[in-house]
């Protein structure tokens, strides 16, 4: 077990833990003890058909997604029972900094986004007996998990939210990918995941984030510097506080094993690589979400799988903040996906009943 | 001096030198016999109006510019003459790899855009007595020197093609440049540029290579496998023999000066800092062709930077090999340079004689 600071209570607020007992994974290694960390925000209804579930992105928690959630937003707590499952290798749930040895650090078996959706299955349904998810939603990793839920058990996904995110990782995104792994890898301490200290690893996780500075937001946005709309002072600033802020604190073995899952998305598995078949089985009402200048997910690769979709639109947000859009660093940013979610929801919906209007039981919102 | 079989005659062609003595650099350091090779194609006529000057990009040569030239092509040898200078850090024109001590590899003083146009202007005038340049034109590194041409001597450049490069590097680019950089500078065998065999830094050559395989071409192109078409059998084949087989020859230090100098590349250092007024001092009939997908100098970037030159137009070049597509990797991408050319050479030319027309006197077209 790895010492490290950033993944405690006192950073990502309190979890939950669902136990998987000895959980299989898709590749074939067991995983011992497995555990699903996740929040929950809201209550779930008598007839169990409010929840929706909303897996994170790379080198989130949980916590992340709870920016999304809030008295009279899309994503009202005060209406529907919202999951937020942390992903396998996020550092919570089973990870190479929390599990045991043998398969501890390095050793960490690989895990694929179909691991993560099984475990969501199991909490959804036998921990909250839920078996009709209103929506299913993500970004990036989040979408590859959304579009795995959806393609793999329709019956239970009425609307799906993917937002800059594919169902098959591109080749491009394979090779980007790669880069930011071996970005880490390339640091000697390192040291093929047997690391003690993960802060010693700090050069490897610098180059990381360095990667993710010029793929993760747009040109316009460091033309205009609109870095400073959101508080950074200058380049190098935003280099060490946004990007290094956010990557260097994390485990490098729980990134790896979040990059190789995100590489080797790919629902066509389930149809012998028969991309349309596989998003051929997907019943949800889905709204396909890219980011106008997202250069790992660009709008025109969400569209060829959209148009794969029966009852679908493709959606594209217009943000200078490209791939990073979601972190709502805007206020337009976040208004424009909290406007698409409403629609979405919109679609199919009874009319709300006056309870949930006049926001009775309601939750408090998140921070 | 780095012994380095790559840049070599046998590898490169000949060159010819221009002595230019003690070269005084922008940055104020002094280049004890500096020099600058060079090539040229065709003749240089009579009245000495037939002149066409193309600097290269990043990690190039003289060599690479040679795709561009032939008989009957834009750049046809039997009408102009055409002289291709190297730019300091090619490996041929004063280099960290051939330049003596105390100021080789790691000491090598930082070079500007500006003392590579300023040595070409010593050459056109000194050695050859030219005073007027049909063409000035470039892509990438070279599309800075051809903008700082234009800017420099507004009297001499009648016509400026900058492909696929900026008169001011955008920040984004920056940040992208400083990547490339520091994957070189991640190897520990680099030795803060004082190795003396440039092949022992090859995984930092590498990962450079990498970080230029996500960027120098487009999305697009990874998911058609268009590199199928240029000869590549598969991703990695294409990754080792096209992305590493291209850089990971070449000399560390030689690349880190020429990064260096694209990082700082800025035209409007002549004017205070006014991009405006920088631009506006060209006279030349410009073409700014950016290419369609290109992820450092995207069309947006180039045409803000168009809008501020009098006598200019946009011409976006569309293609599948994003910033590359200067490689001519296919026919259309070839073509498309051309016809641009072509129609920029036609543009207040004087009907051409018909000697140069029955290509009397035409030098053998380039290979």
């Amino acid at each position: 077990m790895i010492d490290n600071e950033y993944y405690s209570e006192d950073v990502h607020g309190p979890h939950e833990y669902f136990e998987l007992g000895d959980f299989t994974l898709e590749m074939g290694e067991t995983l011992p003890g497995a555990r699903l960390a996740y929040k929950t925000h809201g209550t779930l209804n008598g007839a169990k058909d409010n929840a929706i579930l909303f897996p994170h992105m790379y080198s989130g928690t949980p916590k992340a997604m709870e920016i999304f959630v809030g008295e009279g937003r899309a994503l009202d707590p005060g209406k529907y029972f919202i999951i937020f499952p942390g992903q396998f290798g996020n550092g919570f749930s089973s990870s190479p900094s929390n599990t045991a040895a043998p398969l501890d650090r390095g050793a960490f078996p690989k895990v694929m986004i179909g691991d993560d959706v099984r475990a969501q299955h199991r909490l959804v349904t036998e921990k909250f007996g839920i078996s009709e998810l209103q929506l299913v939603l993500g970004w990036s990793m989040g979408a590859e998990q959304t579009y795995e839920s959806a393609v793999r058990y329709p019956d239970m996904v009425k609307r799906a939210a993917p937002f800059a995110g594919t169902a098959k990782t591109t080749p491009h995104d394979i090779v980007f990918v790669r880069l930011h792994e071996d970005a880490i890898k390339s640091d000697p301490a390192w040291n093929g995941g047997f690391y003690d200290e993960p802060h010693a690893v700090h050069m490897g996780l610098r180059r990381h984030a360095q990667v993710w500075s010029v793929m993760g937001a747009t040109q316009e946005l460091y033309k205009r510097e609109a870095w400073r709309d959101a508080g950074y002072s200058s380049l190098e600033d935003f280099n060490r506080r946004f990007w290094e802020g956010w990557f260097v604190p994390m485990d490098p073995d729980n990134l790896l094993t979040m990059a190789w899952k995100w590489r080797h998305g790919d629902v066509s598995r389930h149809t012998d690589g028969d991309l349309a078949a596989a998003l051929g089985r997907i019943t949800a009402k889905t709204f396909v979400m890219p980011f106008s200048g997202d250069m790992f997910f660009p709008p025109a690769d969400c569209a060829e799988e959209q148009k794969l979709i029966a009852d679908s639109e493709l959606r594209v947000i217009e943000s200078l903040w490209g791939h990073f859009t979601m972190f709502c660093m805007t206020e337009q940013d976040r208004q424009a996906i909290d406007d698409n979610l409403r629609d979405l929801l919109a679609v199919g919906a009874e009319a709300p009943s006056p309870k949930a209007v006049d926001g009775a039981g309601r939750m408090p919102a998140a921070a």
